[in-house]
């Protein structure tokens, strides 16, 4: 399969350019009988959609979804599932320098070489608008995964530039513009990105995403791990230049008292493992951090070239997220979905008539606390 | 595809398990005419192989590598290369309260869980010894990318534990037991790694991996991004944690002016892309970074249940590694190639026609400093 | 991958049901470059529509195709190609029994247990309105391997019902309703069909399809070799209940000299291969006959049973083809067309280094008459 | 993936060639918990090999099975099983004007044009021996389609060359080296066998598969329908030229009345779908017919080129089956196997909640004749 697919038994084939008429994927694959329709995908699509604060790019696009195919009568037939979004704001304008130029930090070089022709309006298909319908069709792995097994994804802000945000709680996440999950920190989140925004420049963040009621037992054991396809989809998300699982790259400094999760009838002790060992779901939480770039598209003067080869100076106006991660929660999380709805069917193909041989262990023992996916430089080991 | 298999157009396909007859895996896929024998492949099988220094397992495998299939009078001929690596020191041993118990950390209770049945012998499928055919199957994709493009692809340890390792040289690279870049730090990680066993623990460790010479072009944009397919091959690896490409985790806390690479037509001026933008290769050194947890099977004391599911207490006697990450180096290196491997064929097919229209730019501008894998949590942004 | 893509490298995935908003599909991996627009697709599009004559379904369909991803100022940009057709004739009725009873030979019966819920619309996803979106994706590929190697898919109705159709001459086939490359048949064709309607029956039909200028090298040795692609392709066609590939079922009764194809420096002295040796193209025209069963929507009454089990006496009154392998020719053609592209792709992928080591054979020695593909139960082998 | 894997779920990568070292296949996405050992899978490697009556190949190959992986304690693991089997005879010879020569009918032109290298000892990659890992894998299918659904595959000789058997009883294909379905034949295909190797010459064959006992529901709409799979399966097995499923090329002259299948509750009352409607399995026997060529290597004289390109006359003296249709019917029972268990996980992975929402159809009603798989130029309608 060329790239645009996403899963192996759930799969998203997504198409597109920010600019061209329409967005949108097809999903193969899905299960039969679930009750689905817009409604039931549009709120994570709003969730992500642009224009919703003052802190991300002002582009004015509804991102109505229009389901062409795959549910008849209410109900999923089984049959690929289309999603149309029609592209609405496609101001126009004169592209100029960028037609001619790469702009620093964007695909517009590596597109360019790579094809020989390129889609130079907003971005085409490298814009961060491709990932509405990977949040669409997250949409629809979630209400599955919820229904059928009780999973909830959940995602949140744990880092804006240099501030870091402590985890409060799930409640606060929803009720302010950067997905932070504490009140207490928006304030000064909104400063921060009111002088970013000021000085031209822009900033990264990290999102943290985390799987809870996973049952034991999804993934396999090697190469096509439920981490490592976790990490794929992470890693290719637009901007994301890190992924962790648990510990992530705190697990480095640790010992091997310190990194390995106990267990006990009543629970595990710890998760470090980030609910994966060996590949497979242990029934924890799972637990994701991802790293996201600074935008590169900012109005100060950068160096680079142009098709010729010679030297020029670009900076970028226009309407654009000084940070993309902020509207990076609703995306991962549907990554997150979309990989473990990809795992559920697979497990079940294999492994459908094995019944569990040992009681489950409880995702964690009372006592122990929530542990939402940690930061790789936290000083301290996770649980100690 | 099952699990088992890596890569869409040069596909390896990997069996075994720790303490069964052999390991070893099918090459489909692989460009015919290049002179392949074992003498190709057995050095990084050598780099990888335990009992080569009192750091690692002392469990004696030569892991010697037979060619069954797809070579022709000294000449890859195009059709799927079997390797088979027969186990042979599989010491006989009572397994006793492994068979019984799950070793916190690893993944038995998942396996278990998950198929109903488990091959705990050594750790069975989920041992690291799994990771062998994926170094020799990593050989013949080095051997081409350096042939036909001139590849090169090079890793190192990064840090061990708590011992951050500065890069010197490449030079100093195979001239100790832990692919250490940095002759001075050898004697102390020794001395670390001493006390760690003489205290029945173990410890982390952070590996560099760096491809040299990789065109502009590979990768795709959406989804099988080229960054994204690194992220699975790495984070499909036992242990990993987390993966970074270029600046990693710590571009969440750079600037867009610090993190979004420069051109000019005598180069690149930084490297914080890792050489991937847009999920395309840029011609720059493509830089990945891992994090590798702590061996499990350390001979403290640890809670976890049994089969049953009731408590018990477990420890891990025999040969471990204290350290997985100290072999990890030439995994990793292999894991890299394999992804380049598939990409450059990948691209090829769909893009065979298209001539550069850009003169390449080169990899990096005179007197930019070389730029290995970073570190996330490294204090200064990368290039600053 | 679930079942609705057909393709490895230049992927077609399909959507859409018979009377839902719209079918569709969208076509990932083709190679950037190529000059495309609705105007290279609408032709075979409205070569397959229905209502171009009396045989045919009187369905009122434009099937317009609007090209909503992929092509830049003209040209394919190497990113996914989204075809949008919308449907217009649903003309609003009743469906009564068909809703609730499962017609003998269609999918109503297998897709209800399957699914558990079933479209039954028009047929629903099980329509042969399906098979616009395969023309309309067929028609990329068509254009890209004429430009790019010079290959021409052509197909025409060897068979329809009992009367058999000598091959004439290609120019013959465009010239009348049934793709029959013989106009002295046409009369007759009519006539049949005519009273075939009267009377309330449905008939069967053979098309062959021919690939003349492929090369010498596609395909592959073993399970995916090019001919199994071309069974693979047909045979996932509706209606289709057998398939050729060159002297085909005429080959159980053949010799060994009289079925294989001697060589010459001057070219092939015959084709009962089909040009496909060992599951690679040899160069010579690649033959393909399919067999197509009689239409199962007919007015006549059949015996069935409705969703409680119990039986019914059913008959299908509307607008239905009498024998849908009228149609069939653009579709097979499209098909064929479709694997070649794509093992054309794959083929450069892996052997793109090779340069042909030996001259090529042409496609037939002078003399060889021409041999579009045979019929199974010719009294005579192939060249005799 | 390359071409060397059979299946999306239940995956066999097929390695080896004629006179190598040896040959094999790795089975990934086995269920796990089945009782397996090389008792298992030797029969039908004994049913297929060489030697076993004067009118197959007289290579001596004992083909002995050995299980690599993917068995613990006699049970599957649910990893990778891998397969080996040594090759024995690999008769040192001259292979002369084979290696500079292209026999027709044979893969040495197309090998040696596509790759630019070929083995060509023993036809190398092409040689029909690389079918036994194919019927290895088989045998494990078979064993968990038996055990799980109660599913049998089985097949027999229809015809041989000119000589079409009338299927008597299951019984009489073990009792005979052609696995013809009728004692009384026996002797007739003897002496033709005898006279045709005589004469230096070689005969084509037909084979018809049957699987019984297929539930409702396997399969799947588009593209990738259960048909599709089969053909796929079967025309990328060495010398196959067409195949069929039920009424095959016989429905080109039915009329619609003939062939769709009418159901009653008490079953269906025939079976021209061969078993499979919109792609989906119907729950009647499952029928499939191919034909295969007669066999290329034959010991009178043909035109062909050599590597130069010059004229050259070529024959094939040594050990070779008249022919290969013979052997052929353990071959297509295992490639039906392989597609129907690949199903069959496809199905449960995606529709594992639907519960079968109407009375499965009995798979015929009584009174209504067994039908094994039908042959196209049958003069009668198949149920007429």
């Amino acid at each position: 399969m060329p790239g645009s697919s996403l899963g192996k038994l759930f799969t998203v084939t997504n198409f597109g350019e920010s600019h061209g008429p329409a967005i949108g994927c097809v999903i193969d694959g899905c299960p039969p009988g679930m009750a689905l329709s817009e409604v039931d995908i549009q709120p994570d699509l709003d969730r992500r959609k642009p224009g919703t604060s003052r802190h991300v790019t002002q582009r004015r696009e509804e991102d109505r979804v229009e389901i062409l195919s795959g549910v008849f009568e209410g109900k999923t037939t089984g049959t690929p599932i289309a999603l149309l979004i029609r592209n609405e704001d496609q101001r126009s304008k004169d592209y100029g320098t960028i037609a001619e130029a790469f702009r620093p930090g964007h695909a517009d070089y590596t597109y360019w070489q790579k094809f020989g022709v390129r889609d130079y309006r907003g971005g085409g298909r490298s814009s961060a608008r491709l990932t509405a319908p990977t949040v669409a069709a997250g949409a629809v792995a979630k209400k599955w995964l919820q229904a059928r097994f009780g999973v909830a994804v959940r995602g949140y802000l744990a880092q804006l530039g240099p501030n870091r945000i402590a985890f409060e709680s799930w409640d606060a996440v929803p009720a302010n513009p950067f997905f932070a999950p504490n009140a207490s920190v928006v304030a000064a989140l909104e400063a921060y990105m009111d002088q970013l925004r000021k000085s031209g420049e822009s900033c990264g963040a990290r999102i943290n995403v985390v799987a809870s009621g996973v049952p034991v037992g999804w993934g396999e054991p090697i190469y096509d791990r439920l981490d490592a396809a976790i990490a794929h989809a992470m890693m290719g998300l637009n901007a994301v230049k890190g992924v962790e699982i648990g510990a992530g790259f705190a697990s480095v400094e640790q010992l091997g008292t310190q990194h390995s999760d106990e267990i006990t009838p009543q629970g595990f002790l710890s998760n470090n493992a980030g609910g994966i060992l060996g590949g497979i779901s242990t029934g924890q939480d799972i637990t994701v951090s991802i790293a996201i770039k600074p935008t590169s598209s900012i109005r100060l003067d950068r160096r680079t070239i142009d098709q010729a080869g010679e030297p020029v100076v670009i900076n970028t106006h226009g309407r654009h997220d000084p940070c993309v991660g902020i509207r990076a929660t609703p995306i991962a999380e549907a990554l997150l979905a979309l990989v473990l709805i990809d795992h559920a069917l697979l497990h079940r193909a294999q492994c459908g008539d094995v019944a569990l041989p040992t009681r489950a262990v409880p995702a964690r023992a009372t006592g122990v606390p929530l542990t939402p996916a940690p930061q790789a430089d936290d000083p301290e080991p996770l649980e100690a």
